[in-house]
């Protein structure tokens, strides 16, 4: 069956095109306080997961026995757009390891910065791995390999020690018995969640008063340090950034590739999943913005409010459409 | 009713996203030789307008007047990509009517191939108007404009009677009333239609016999640009391009923006329309690629194989799922 139409692009008097899926919103009580769509087939959540990614790097011990700061426990979590506050970060603390970027198994891409982009094309460079989105997450990755001081080497295969940690991690925040997994952008594994685990996971992260002390202690850790920095997590202009400024403390988002958008709410204790089912981040952007409107946690500031409602311009700059929610988004109420 | 899943993309064991369209195939006697999804609400065609809109630049006389080649009149029907192919092209033309970048009202982007876009930065070059990959229908809605000796400046208003000489050929080959219309990407008007409509259009341009003798003669010459010049209608390496030599000469396709695509078939005289739901360029460059595979028209050479069926990659080169038709798409038989 079809999933609800949750997203909506006009032009002119017309819808041009739409976005459909599905959203998960459960409570840490392990109550679904709202389900749209399909919240019971696996999904990847792709970049999303990197929250739940970086928990052996915290709960292991090995952030604090590397001396991590938040702003290396929030680029564990990041998708970032290799600006220098990203870069510089990583490369910092991968010579703290005793390693460099050809330990990372992520491949390179260029920035997602245009200002640090075209930057590198006057200067005649090549992105490397570290302006990978994800050299924040196998650095972390890298850190717990090097904390139980194992191989580093092959640290993005599925059966290495660091990997498993995280899926035993996610199989018990999600209550899931067994989590198939595809290679992810990045070259490592991705495990995939329902939307109904993967809120469960987000909401037991979000109020952890219930999980052992150890994993209570670090998801703490990993969403504060998520909102404390969300430009690291994201970068300079980036809805991830946009949306949690917005929510002035109280949310955690995070993007995943193919249209996944997760949220983590402290108080009083949520977890949201959305997958956009033809993979648009543009609909998911929407998507995690009208839920966060819906809960209350978007304030009146430009960016966050453009990630809601965003004109289509031309390419003279005058508006001629727009991206919305839709009518059954724009009324979402939880149970 | 949501429409069938016409494309899906994997990654490992799963489909990760997909894509529901409808496509509509008639031919020039009118017959709906295939209608999947809904081919009955009003759509935007975007690019894949092009060529019924660069009719009456062949139907007036204009182009001959003003001694267009053949590669002109494939740019009055391209979404170019700024290459000097087409840049060069665009701005000897503009010459030649005795007008400049100036007098196009489209705004202005970067190329959209790389190399050119890299050098431009790499020089301190900004885009200009002639850039857009628009830039060739717009001049050739100035050569009517002069050609008629009426005021070039207001061209992509509606009401300027280039616009409404546009809109006129269009309720022709529709036998569409009234066309409602939205403002493109490049400020002019966009009709939109059916996907029967359209693909009504397209049969009798592609098997115009039965049309009125000047406007058959356009058609022919414009779909005939086109097939001899897949790269100016498109760019290198872009998939219009690569199913119009895959196709050897028995295919004119064209892509638009937000998931249209659009196909001539000469022999035997059939119009292809196909919208995807969510705007996605990935999903109907596959939709187009099956349509012509079913019809014969796709060789076995690589290019456009892989715009039919995609490997997906990591950022280390590496396939870790695939783009593909769905199996009704696959499956798909005209009446």
């Amino acid at each position: 069956m079809a999933h609800p139409v949750l997203v909506e692009v006009t032009r002119g008097a017309m819808v041009e095109s739409v976005h459909r899926g599905s959203i998960a919103i459960m409570d840490a009580d392990g109550a679904l306080r709202l389900a749209l769509g399909d919240v019971d087939s696996p999904v990847y959540s792709r970049s999303s997961l990197k929250p739940m990614q970086a928990i052996p790097l915290v709960e292991s011990g090995a952030a604090d026995a590397f001396g991590l700061g938040d702003e290396e426990v929030a680029l564990a979590c990041a998708s970032h757009s290799g600006e220098p506050m990203h870069t510089a970060r990583v490369a910092a603390w991968l010579e703290r390891l005793g390693l460099g970027e050809s330990d990372l198994a992520c491949g390179a891409h260029a920035s997602r910065y245009e200002p640090v982009a075209e930057a590198m094309i006057r200067r005649g460079e090549k992105p490397t791995r570290i302006f990978n989105n994800c050299s924040g997450k196998h650095t972390g990755f890298l850190t717990v390999a090097r904390h139980w001081d194992i191989a580093t080497r092959g640290y993005e295969q599925v059966a290495h020690p660091v990997q498993q940690a995280v899926a035993a991690a996610l199989r018990e925040l999600t209550d899931a018995k067994e989590l198939t997994y595809g290679i992810d952008g990045c070259a490592a594994p991705n495990f995939a969640t329902t939307l109904t685990q993967f809120a469960r996971a987000a909401a037991r992260m979000a109020a952890p008063d219930k999980l052992a002390a150890g994993r209570a202690a670090a998801s703490r850790r990993l969403i504060a340090a998520m909102i404390a920095y969300p430009e690291l997590v994201s970068g300079t202009g980036r809805a991830c950034a946009a949306l949690m400024r917005a929510a002035t403390g109280r949310a955690a988002v995070k993007a995943g590739a193919e249209g996944f958008y997760a949220g983590w709410i402290p108080n009083p204790g949520l977890g949201i999943a959305i997958k956009i089912d033809d993979g648009a981040g543009r609909a998911s952007e929407t998507a995690i913005a009208a839920v966060l409107d819906a809960l209350g946690l978007l304030d009146d500031s430009e960016p966050a409010r453009k990630v809601l409602r965003a004109p289509v311009l031309h390419t003279r700059g005058t508006a001629v459409g727009e991206r919305r929610p839709s009518a059954a988004l724009a009324a979402l109420k939880l149970n």
